[in-house]
């Protein structure tokens, strides 16, 4: 019995607070199961030092970037139509909507621009009367077949209860809507503004990581003006010009620029910032990478590609609204910003040795379990490691 | 004394090396101490296994979703005010802006598309000089009580110094403005584009798990082009079609189409893709939720609802600008794309049971706890577990 | 050996599951290796108190915020230019594009809006033939100089292949091109718009913290509707109005706003969320910063601020289309919603002191390391702590 467990209080207490427990260790000095033991650990340090420490770099805190990007496009395209004529597109009529709504991020920025390259037009529509274009809900032979006021899920405007001539051959129910009605065929192929594949876009790209006050752009400090005015994004010539020729991303992503031009698409351009702020300030630059977001899959039958209806309104000379109605079809490029920075810091440092520690304890009881079920002399050690003791006492130990 | 300890450094080292510590054990065999022990096991275990493996599915290695929307309005509505006359409004009339600008997150994907349904119209503004509308701050009784040039913070233009009569019975000072200016005053109540709960939307929605190189779409393998063209979803009879009813969305939320119109609002579509992708390809289906995202509580007087104002501008025949201006209210639906994956991966499972195993070390010190101050026969356990050393050698044990 | 080791299988698995297992303590009384330990372990718990509970408030469940945002801008501007005369600038005109479309994400919420500080106007733009703007590759002697159908990376149009007079000294080619073309000077200083400053924008926030059904608005309880009607935010006198003037937020990211308005910038908005509720609801207040997003390095020369060109179609008398084209100068202000809330919970706590207890286990390594090699008195206590086994059975103690 230890001393003045039961009687002076104070005093025990007192005596405890100075204890120092410590389990009781039995060193099994063998050959075997030292090897066993150290072959393990080492697994276990290995897996700390390579995984931990060097894959992820587990002695670094981490932080992610901030980011804001504006963007540029310039580029001029000239088509000639029968119904616009010879006409020039440039940035104003071809960017819409004109403004970037950049995003900004805590964990990834967001930037996009849709460049307009194909479209079905529409001019000098006006509120009026005209035939609906024929289809099997449409075609009427009399009055009879349509119904005033009446609108299709899928109709072009009001019906008006009469059945008109669409054409010589086909009558349709004639329709209160924006007339003359556009002829939603295919778009156009060659796609009317295939020169949009010499436009270029300047992305200026700021980042921040906050935890360690670290800035820098994409234009990298040794760029100078005089190179950015002619240069033009290139993987191995010219892999760090922030001017990209849009033909260039949309090939980098192993796409066709002219065939993708007809339906529209979402391309994606990814910027990446990995930065290991313990290396050089230069060390820090971004990768650019390129990949089509939309799914291209021709089974995808379901309107495939990128399109939107847009209008211009006017007022013709009595002043009543006429409008073109433009079926765009493009590319949107979304300008995404990836990143992620690391830098020596004592907490994370110690965070993952103490759980390598944890994970060295685990080693035991791999070993136990091998020595005590597997060895020939388990029986030996067992009786060392294992003292027995039931209700009433100490049993015989052999 | 262990043998070389001060001596041979070499040999020393080299038998260390091999030296396997185990820990010594006291197996306490008792029936109590036994059954407490093993049912503290078996809780930490169930926990594990029910919470951490089957809850969580702690053997899986997760993804988040990357996602691509693209959204696609459907219908026409006709409108009969004095103003207007009649007049049939159109997917490029309606909906602002014409391009929905698809967000493409890590964590989430948002896409936001506007459907004006009620608006107030001022055409034919032009910068010119009208009288203000009457307020505390606008009416006057002579030129002194206007001064030229002063703004308010909630005037409509910039005074010109002189007092005018706004009609019969109210003089208020002139104003050089657009004018004649908006009569700011509640919307129509039906609102205009009451049409607007029978347009349907078209919600293509491609997303992807990098991590497993897994791809999917909304529109699912076995749906049909003739089904998409004319289904509409509804919870219990097509609860795959991705066409959705605008009313049909807000009744889900428990709202009222007809009365949110009046002021508009914020719509939350929401489309969750929770996968197990040990199970088969086909169980990965979204799942549809939609709620209000604006306060509509009656108390928050401070401008309910969602609307702005734009302008579309003319030149008139004297080359003079004159725009229509709109407040338009109306419903932006907010696509919101969450999700996760799991599929199992080895290297979580080890983390699991790893942390487990720690957890079952708990036990230990609950029960130690329990053994060594709370049974009767503590001291005999204690006496066996505890050796007690003091400074200057071993205690008596007894 | 053991009782029933090899014979009774039944009798012996039924008494392993009473067994209980804990490991041999050696309790060392020595004051130096107890207050070494008391101390470590003081300190550990210091931290776990300290750092984890007080600091980090390990005790609560976080939860990240859920915003929406809608924003609100009032102001009239007045310009005077030989241009466009006597001109009056309001929200329509001013706000591009008029809607502002909030994103509504998981961790952050981001709404914004432009407002147009600057522009330089070209009007009655018409497809037609000009001279190009002077430059090293525009200028030309004679029509061999000019390349038909050719386009410049940089040239406002198609050259038509001769050389014409820009004015009484230069000749330059001439473009087929929207005519005339802008002169792209520096933008006027000071900024057109100078007025913009005393602008103000109403920031509506809801925020919900979803995990404790918790919502608030920025438009504090407390707030009445004549207060909003008037108030302007101050930090130190109005600090809760959520109403801002454009020049105060500029200020305060300590930016001279005509100074920015010229060439335009990107401004946040921050709001800041941070909630304990276990303390009283009214506690939860947003809490604003404001600082410059964009780079306004003075070595930034390729493009600095931010503009956008955009265009303004009519048709003219012979409905021939027309433009207006506008180089926008302005300020995008970025509203960003961050925020965490934690409330107290019984798993993370849990989680805590359980991290907390393994912790201590690492105390007893240091405290093992110091004792075993530092100590005077250390062969005395390694004698006690290790029991040494070999292949062949014990080694002598002593």
């Amino acid at each position: 019995m230890t001393v003045a467990e039961d009687n002076n209080c104070c005093v025990s207490i007192c005596q405890c607070f100075f204890d120092y427990s410590t389990p009781k260790i039995l060193v099994i000095r063998s050959k075997k199961v030292g090897a066993i033991n150290r072959i393990t650990q080492a697994l276990v340090i290995a897996y700390i030092i390579g995984y931990v420490c060097v894959l992820n770099k587990g002695y670094q805190d981490t932080d992610s970037v901030l980011s804001s990007v504006t963007t540029k496009v310039k580029g001029i395209a000239l088509t000639n139509t029968s119904d616009l004529g010879l006409r020039i597109w440039d940035v104003a009529d071809y960017i819409i909507p004109p403004q970037v709504p950049s995003r900004y991020n805590e964990d990834e920025e967001e930037s996009s621009f849709f460049v307009l390259t194909n479209l079905i037009v529409t001019q000098n529509q006006t509120q009026t009367h005209c035939a609906e274009i024929p289809s099997v809900a449409s075609i009427c032979s009399s009055d009879k077949d349509c119904k005033a006021g009446f609108r299709g899920p899928r109709s072009n405007g009001v019906q008006t209860g009469t059945c008109v001539n669409f054409n010589h051959t086909v009558k349709t129910c004639e329709l209160f809507s924006w007339c003359p009605l556009e002829r939603d065929n295919e778009p156009p192929n060659p796609p009317m503004l295939s020169d949009a594949e010499n436009f270029t876009v300047l992305v200026k790209n700021n980042i921040r990581f906050p935890k360690f006050s670290f800035n820098k752009r994409n234009i990298l400090p040794h760029i100078n003006s005089s190179y950015l005015e002619h240069c033009v994004f290139n993987r191995s010539t010219d892999p760090e010009c922030p001017i990209f020729r849009l033909k260039d991303i949309v090939e980098e992503a192993e796409e066709d620029f002219q065939t993708m031009a007809i339906h529209g698409g979402v391309m994606g351009v990814q910027i990446r910032w990995d930065c290991d702020l313990d290396m050089p300030y230069s060390w820090c630059v971004p990768r650019y990478n390129f990949r089509r977001l939309d799914n291209k899959d021709p089974e995808n039958t379901v309107a495939p590609g990128y399109n939107f209806r847009f209008a211009k309104y006017y007022k013709d000379s009595d002043n009543k609204d006429t409008r073109t109605l433009i079926k765009g079809y493009g590319i949107r490029f979304d300008i995404m910003v990836f990143g992620q920075a690391g830098k020596f810091n004592i907490v994370p440092t110690l965070l993952n040795i103490g759980a390598g520690l944890a994970l060295l304890g685990l080693v035991t009881v791999v070993c136990d379990w091998i020595v005590l079920t597997c060895m020939t002399k388990r029986h030996h050690y067992r009786e060392q490691k294992y003292t027995y003791v039931d209700d009433f006492g100490l049993l015989p130990e052999e």
